[in-house]
This record gives structure tokens, sequence and C-alpha cells, in this order.
């Protein structure tokens, strides 16, 4: 039977793939607070709905950093889709294409950045973790860019790995490690995949300004302190995550971080979100609450761990139907009327 | 034994009903969490009982857009009673006339509007949804009229139906759409009950206001800015109502919103609410919070599957002889006496 | 092994008595949601303990209208203590006499109030209820001043029984009523020990007040504006009560309504409250609430149950244990120091 | 497998430890609210991480009292390390040393004094229970300052013991009574280990101050009135502290609690805070309200069960090592950077 939510998806996934796998998928850090408090704070925003609004069409057609979209609904960048699927990376930028939308590719894909972009039918932004060498970081900019991708987003959240338990019991990472196809040719790593301990700071931030005529997104922002900061930087867009509970344990729940750095920024760059989004109305609260547009993370993956690429692409459809009946149901036909006035919290 | 509350009602009902009828009366959409919190919102309002009040004798008689009552508890249009029971909307209407209260008639019932006017010994509201063929709304209105429906009850909040996950499992809907004895003679319904897509809007409602001298009420609004938007349209009611938790999820609980729309209303209209009532004390608590009147709708329904009129009659006089109980231990012996001081959340 | 706090006594009591009469003393009204919450209300109140004081010694002695008592913990009127042992209020007066304390007795106690008065070895208070042949109230009070009671505790949270489900399910309270022994000489009682439909107002108080020269107390008020007619009236005090949670579901929980009533009396009358008590730490949160002292009422009767004469007087020494404890732990070696900062809520 | 966190070496010791030195560890007094809520108030704080910080060196190094430690993370005194590990205090003080930290000795310690000093490699603080007989509690300060201790930390929060039921159904307290080494050679202890009645007070401390040159904490301090009193009598030092949920239940949390002492200090002594700290990302929000260290209790006696001075050192340093990662997560190269804008109450 074809799931009809995310959470059935979530559910067969579980059953299609190892332990080791499953944990690194779906683990938070420490006791994995923030991996829970992600879901739960949108379940206590409530709908403001607004009725007899002509809703007889619904456009939810939208742009990020310039990039026309079918939905304000990404992909996020996540590592090791050779996890969930034998094609891994390949086709889950196939299903976003299909879908319409963009997907993020991570530094640690189980397919090179180019191999991703050629099988992709639409648009893709880079995810870039700083590797202790720059010339590493520097060379995987300049191939981002020549392969097309549209935006370097930069993860400003992971000077150091979060504390995974639930990986520290398996040996998956030095498994993994050896599967980063962006560094096959490079000889630099040696136990780890995790580019410890260079650490990005604002001034990497310049030097990567300097390096490449990509717009550049900083991800991983929680704050208004440093959404200030990253105004002041001149990037060209935040995303409000962390990291999906992976990295620091407590941290703000996203959504509760997301109006902070909306406030903070006044427009003046885009502002995203990720983290916790399974229903069609977490998307449109997040939306309501002054993201351009959110990222999915695990629910693509377990679309691609069911079904392969039709299943990624089922999980974004999924959501886009969501969506849009949420825009029905809440009198908002167009991405224009949705606003703060569309919540409340509980 | 009889039940002597509406959740053993319930727990009865289950009993008495196949699993897609079942589902179909109880369920919500997405998560269901509109739908519980319909009900846990209730418990955590706070009743400030007055003493020493002569409460020898109770006064809950009322009127419902002019139209005199028993008490201000009417019975809520919902779909398909025959699913309950093979009498269908005709015997709970009976049982509502019994229980000098005024039932709302669902656009969906299974009997015709005539044959359960007919039947009723009591007043009746018509509750339309808007058909893509205006000629068939029209021709609703028309009839209800004729029948004698002393006020048209627009749904609001239904220009698409919700996302109800258990109905979408079981093959209920196109069964019952067959079953839509409203629209028999018509020759519009092909693979929904569904009026999509026509979608109502406000000027829907000034056709509708055209076409009729019934009053005019709007079901399904939440908030204060189309409170204020349905005064400014002269309607004579206001159903506060998310649908049962069946449309919109994680939408405002209903007893959360009627503060806000009593407020915007400020007495130009009448205000009713319905949702997650169980308790005489949810009764007192809507009304102290400026609800005219309250509509129960799935209790009706347990009650018509346990037993019939007798058992839809039962649960109407529980709710009156709990709500007289409240209206004792409050110290109001009349609903004058009912206002907001008598409540405090918790 | 004896038990050690008061949640033993309760397990205990259980395995002593009958399932009927067990749901009489222990069940509350509707849902139960008032029962719970007078506990758990507490549980929600933290101390903020003050250190570096003498309390080498600890006075807890207080008066009660002025009547001296050990503790300011009292017995509070329950019925029919002839569920728990056959000697009935007659060991449970010995019990709070013991302690050095005083006992409210209920009109529906199951000896006569003349029998108790005889047994009791301290201060007793009798708790009326009004009755509808106003010669028998009258006839009450006479009997309770002659035979030394110190005050009349009229409740008035009681124009009518509350609805307590689990009694409906049981034959009890008919099966009492005829052993209500301060009305055997008495042929008014019919088909229920329960005084409907006599409802006492504030016109009944000042009839009381004509009747005898005994102090009053009103017993059941949960609000400022209650508190405040009650000045008015005159009244000697004021026992803020939801009756145990058997009246009124979704009241307030006492300890919640204790302090505005007591910012409304403002000094002028004794405050008492009972609910919920089960703790040391209770009872000291309820003086620094403005309590003058708490009125334990279940408890009483586990200890009656598990243990006659001594189990009772075992609870209430545990208690004062407790009190004693969290005296000298929150640094007030009296209760003149017992005041809000001791308080915060959580 | 060795335990990765600190709620692992929990249940590993429980299965290493006999019931009732484990009740005796874990419990703490009537419900054990506070026990719980010590826990779960820090769960309700959330982290706001500042990124792009240099964070490649980090230094927690830090001072208490004049002392330097290598971490703000020190051992609190508790009584009978003999029931975790027949070599007792004597190797949680090594672990402590080698940690590079420093220990609290408690006065109920299962070795003397001197013993502990001279195996342990790290600074020490004597805790003070205060004896009725003046004689000897001189005596123990006078030994300690010999010995070499650096500071005394008067317990002030008990001057009676709290209500530990868990103990009370086992018979250890009179058992370890007899191995109070501190008082062997004294022939005070007669049927408890208890200084009752002797109770400190302000005048104590005073006393206290007059018999010593060493600086004197008071541990136990939970409100701002008390620590401003503190303040006045000028103390070196308040150690916020509910005793572990041990004394008065339903007292504050401490984590609630520090925000007033540090408010109400204002930088004239050091501030330090015990309960409930499991995770680095605990010590980081202590740190960020104003703590200048946090003291662990049993987590060291966990270690110690499991591994003996390998276990308490290797809980330390999983405790260390979350710090640090918490702290490169935060932003927070040194602990200069670690303020109030770090925390967020949920």
């Amino acid at each position: 039977m074809q799931p009809i939510n995310l959470r059935e998806y979530e559910e067969l996934a579980q059953t299609r793939m190892d332990q080791a796998a499953w944990d690194y998928f779906q683990g938070g850090s420490d006791d994995e607070i923030t991996l829970r408090e992600n879901r739960t704070a949108y379940q206590r925003i409530r709908l403001r709905p607004r009725v007899l609004v002509d809703v007889s069409t619904i456009d939810m057609r939208t742009t990020v950093l310039g990039t026309p979209v079918s939905m304000p609904i990404l992909v996020a960048p996540t590592g090791f889709h050779g996890l969930a699927h034998v094609e891994a990376e390949c086709i889950t930028a196939q299903a976003a294409g299909e879908a319409g939308t963009l997907m993020g590719v991570s530094t640690f894909a189980h397919r090179s950045l180019e191999e991703i972009a050629q099988a992709a039918s639409g648009p893709l932004w880079f995810q870039l973790y700083m590797y202790r060498d720059i010339h590493i970081t520097g060379e995987l900019v300049r191939r981002a860019q020549a392969a097309g991708y549209r935006a370097i987003a930069l993860t400003v959240d992971t000077p150091r790995l979060g504390n995974r338990e639930r990986d520290r019991r398996h040996t998956l990472e030095n498994a993994t490690a050896a599967r980063v196809a962006n560094l096959h040719s490079l000889e630099v790593i040696e136990s780890s995949y995790l580019p410890q301990p260079f650490v990005p700071t604002w001034k990497t931030v310049e030097w990567l300004q300097s390096l490449t005529s990509l717009p550049i997104l900083l991800k991983g922002i929680l704050t208004a302190e440093d959404a200030l900061l990253a105004i002041e930087h001149g990037v060209q867009g935040i995303i409000v995550s962390n990291h999906g509970g992976r990295q620091l344990d407590t941290a703000l729940p996203t959504i509760e971080a997301l109006p902070e750095v909306v406030d903070a920024v006044a427009g003046r760059c885009e502002v995203y979100v990720d983290g916790g989004i399974r229903r069609g109305t977490d998307v449109l609260k997040a939306l309501a609450l002054g993201a351009r547009a959110v990222m999915v993370g695990r629910p693509a993956l377990w679309g691609l761990a069911v079904n392969g690429k039709d299943g990624a692409r089922h999980v974004l459809e999924i959501l886009r139907a969501e969506l849009e009946l949420a825009m029905v149901l809440c009198g908002c036909p167009t991405l224009a009327q949705v606003n703060r006035s569309l919540v409340k919290m509980a």
C-alpha cells in the first residue's frame, strides 16, 4: 500500500534500511531533545484560517535566490544518499527536478557533484564544509560553479561534529568516509570524513566571497545577532537550521528561531528554514513566520529508501498537495497572502 | 446498562458501527491535532462558581435567530446519519424536536430536506454547501425555504475537503456519495459528493442574500478579521467552527477562537460555537465566552447509533441535565448571569 | 508494615474497603478533573526556603476562631465515617483530639452529633447542610450549640449534589441515607439524604446568624466576589473549598483560588482551605498563601479504614511531622514567618 | 562496553550496587519532585548558539576561590563513597586531581579528611556539618585547615535531615553512621550520624569566620534574600543547592534559583550550583546564568561504582569533552564569551 503521508514513508523506510544507516539518518545529538522539539514546536503553533477568499486557483510558485521553483519546498542537503538507494543523489536530484524544485547537494554526497549535476533536471545548490586544507575547499567551490550549481550554502554550525551517540555505537562513520565521492581524487581524508579542525569564521566567509561569484547562503544560523552579522557581510541568504538536531542538543527549535532571524534581517536577504517539517501546514507556518521556502531533508531520504526516485518525488508531491490544501483552507491563493497573522502560539 | 454520559455513548456507539462509518464520524484531518485540541482546550478552562444565589429554578430557555428553544444546545449539521441508523436524519430531527431544540440539517443528509422537515417536530436550519452548478445551490435554498427551514448556515471552511486520512484508507466517500438524497434528482455528482471546485466567496454571500429572505449564518469562521467582514456583509449569525477538526489541522480550537470573534462582533450578530463539547460545563464555558448557544454533532450521532431516536434524545437530555447542574453549581439561575467572570484560563 | 506517608495509607485503605464505599470516598464529579487538579496544583508551586535561621524549636500552635489547636491542620467534615470503621466519627473525633486539633463533623455523620461530642476529646465544628424543612436546620444548629460545637460551617457549594458518576454505578447513596444519625428522629428523609431543593442564599446566612451565637464559616467559596459578600455579611470564616472535587468539575483548584480570596478578605475574617493536601509542604504552601489552617478530609478516612482511631491519629501525626520538617527546612520557626515570599509559581 | 555518557554510567552503576546503597545515593525526599525537576529544568532551557567564531582552541580553565582548575566542573561533596567502592573518597580525590579539578570532601566521608588529603593529587574543599558539640565542629575545621583544604563549605540546608523515604525502608543510616571516619575518635555519635539538634545560624557563620582563615562558602542557598545576607556576612562563595533534592521537596530547582542569586550577589562573591547536571550543555547553561563552576555529585559516584578511580575520572572527562563540544558549537572559545544571551527559556 502506497504511503499517504510522510510518517508512513518514515515507518516503511525503517523496514528497508539496515540499523546503522537508519540510525545515521534518524539520529540527533546527545539526548535528541532538539531533534524532537524541531517537530513538536510546529505542533504548538495554531493556524488562523481566513475564509470566503477565492481559492479556486492556488499559485505557490516562487523564486529562490532568483531561481524559479514550482513550490517553496526544497530538498535540504544531506549526506550519503547511497545508504538509502544505490543510485544515491543522482536520483534524488531527478526527483527534485521532476517536482520542479531545487536540491541542495552535500559535500558528503555519495556521488561527485559533477555526476549529480549531470543527472539532475532541476537547479542545484552546493552545500559546503570547510576543509582544513583550504585548497580542497577552493577546489570544491570552483568545481561547483563550473558544474552549474546556483549557490554555495556554507554550513556554519559544524565547527566540530555533534555528539551523535547512535552513530558511536555503530562503525558507520569510518565506513562511509571512504565513499565521499567529491574527495576521491584528493588524499586528505585519513580516519574521518569530518573536516576538523578547520573552523570557518566570518573571515572565511569573506574569503569565500572573494573566491566565487555565486550567491552565498549561511546554513545554521539561529540568532538575531548572527543574522545581523550575516547582513553586514553581505550574504545572499540564511538557512535557519540546527542541522536537524544533530549538532548542539537543546539548541532552539528552528521554527522558534525563525522569527528573530527574520526580524533582524528585515528583508535584506532571503531566509530559509529546515528541521521538523512533516506536513503542508508546517510549511505554511514557516512561510507565515517569514521563510522564503523550507528545506526538507530526512523525508526525501525516506522516499528514496522506499521507492527510489519515484519515492523521493512522491514525498515532495505529498508535501506540495498538503501545502496547496493548507493554502486553500487558509484562504491564501498565493504566497503574498501568507503572513504572521496566520499563526498564533498555543 | 444505559450510558450516563457522552463518553459512554461514544464507547457504545463504536461497538454498533462498522469501522469505515465509525472512522468517517470520528476522524479528523492530518494528525488530528485540532480534533483533540477542540476537546482539551475546554479542560484547560477553569470555572469560577458563585454561591448562595437562589438557584431553586433554572431557566435555560433562549432564542436562536428569533426561534425559541428550550436550551442553548443545538444539533450541529452532520452528514450521512444513515451510517448510524437506517431512519437517518428523520429521527434525529424528531429527537431534537422532542428535546425542544433546533437541528441543523446537512446538504449531505441521507434523506431529502423535505422528508426531514416532514418528520421533524422542531425548528430546522439548513446547512448549505456551494455547488459548482450555481443552479443546484439556488434550488437547494429555494427548497429549504419552501420546506420551512428557519435559516441557511453556509459552510465557509470547506472550499475543498480536508485531508481525512482515515477515510482515504476506506472507500466510504464514493459509496456514500450515491446517497446524497438532496441531490438525487440532479445529475451533477460524478465521482465525489464534494462540491469542488466551486469556492464560496464574500460575493457568494451577497448572491445568497439576494436569493432568500431567510437569515444567513456563516459556519466556519475562526478569526476576528473574518467576523468583522461578516458583520459588514450583514449576516445574522456566525458559527465558530473548525468543522470538528476535519478540515485544517492545527487550526485554532474553537473555544480559543470564540472570544476574539465575540469581541469583534460586539453584539451585532449572534455567535455560535461547535466542536469538542462533551459536558454541560463545556456548554457553560462557551456561553460564558459569549456564545448564544452551542452545537453538538458527533454526540448526537453516537446516540443515534446506540438507540435511534431515543438515544439521540437521551444524549441531548444528558447535556441539558449537566448544563442545568452546572448553572446550579455556578450560581446562574438564568443565562443572563453567565458572563466571562465565570471562567479563568489555567 | 506501617505506612510512612499518606499515599501509603491511601493504598492500604483501598484494600480494606469494599468498592462502593471506596468509590464514594475517592470519587469526584464528571471527569474528576478538579479532583486531580486539587492535587497537582500544589505540585506546581515551588518553595523558596530560607536558611541559617534558628529553627531549634518549631512552634506551629495557632487558634482557629479563637480555639487553640496544636497545629494548623484540622480534620475536614466528611460524611459516613462508618463506611471506613464501625465506630465511625466517634473515634475520628478522638484521633483529632489526641492530636490536639479540631474536627469538623458532617451533617451526614454516621453517629449523632451528641454522640460524637460525647466521645470527642477536642474541639468540634458542625458542618451544616440546609434542609428543605427549615425547622430541621434550626434544630440541628440548636443541638450543635447545645452539644458544645464551637462553630457552624455552612456548606454553600451544594445547592444540588454534584454528578458523581462512580456513585451512580453503585447503590450507595440510598443505602447510606438510612444511616444519617443526626436525622433519625426526624421523618423528612424519603428517597435521598440530599437536602434538595432547599437552596441556601445570602438571606439564609442572615437567618442562620439570627439563630445562633456561634461563629459561622462559609464552606465552598472560590472567588474574590463571594469572599467580599461574605465579609459584608459579617461571617467569621471562609473555607476555600470545591468539596474535594465532588461538586462542580473543572472548578478552580482550591490552592489556585486561595490567593484571590485572601486578598479580597484582607484580614477581615479567617480563611481556611481544603482539597488535595497530602504533604506537609502542601500545608506550608497553603499557609504561605494566607490560609489560617488547612482541613484534610480523605486522608483521615484512610487512616480510619486502615487502623481505626490510631490510624486516623497517625495520619495527622505524619502531617504534623512533615509540616514541622518543612518549617525547619524553610527557616520558619513559627507561623509568623510564613508568608507569600516562601512560594513561587512554576 | 564502556559507557559513553552519564546516563549509561547510571544504569551500569545500579547493577553494581546493592539496593540500599543505590537508594541512598539516588533517592530524594518525599515525592522526589525536586529531584526530578533539578534535571528537567535544564531541559527546558534552550541554547542560542553563535556561529563563525574561531573555536579552534577552547580554553575552559578557571579559578575557584583563587585555586586554578582545568575546567569549571568540580566534584560535589557527597557522603559515604565506600558504598560505591572500598577505597572510597581516596580514589575519588585522585580521579578529580587527575582531571585537574577540585573535590569537595564531605564531613560524612568514609575516610578521614587527612587520609583523603594524603591520597589526593588536586585541591580540596571541606564540606562541614555543624555538630551539637561545638568543639567537634571546631576540631573538624582545624583539622581541615591543617590538612591543606582550601575552603570550608558550610552546609546550610540541613538543620534536620530531609524525609528520604527510600532510606526509611532500609536500615542504611545507622549502619553507615558507624563509619563516619572523621568522627571515629570522638564519642559523640550515638544513634545517628546526623548532627541534630545543632542548627547553624548566621551567628554560627560569624563564629566559623572567627575560627579559621580559610574562605567560607555557604552551600544550600536558593533565594536572593539569603544571598544578600551572605554578602553582608562577607562569605567568599555561595553554592546554589537543594542538596540534590534530598532535603526540602518541591524546593526550587537549582538552575531556576541561580539567576536570582547571581543578580543579588552582583559579583560580590563567587556563585556555584549543583543538582541535575548530566550533560556538557547543562554545565554551559549554568555558566551562562552566572555560575563560576558547577559541582556534580551522583555522577562521580556512578563512575566510582562502575570502575573505581578510572570510572570517576572518566565521568569527569565525559563532562569535560561535552562542555568543550558545547563551547565549540556555541561559538564560545573561552568562558568570557559565556553569558545570558546564550540561553532562552522554553
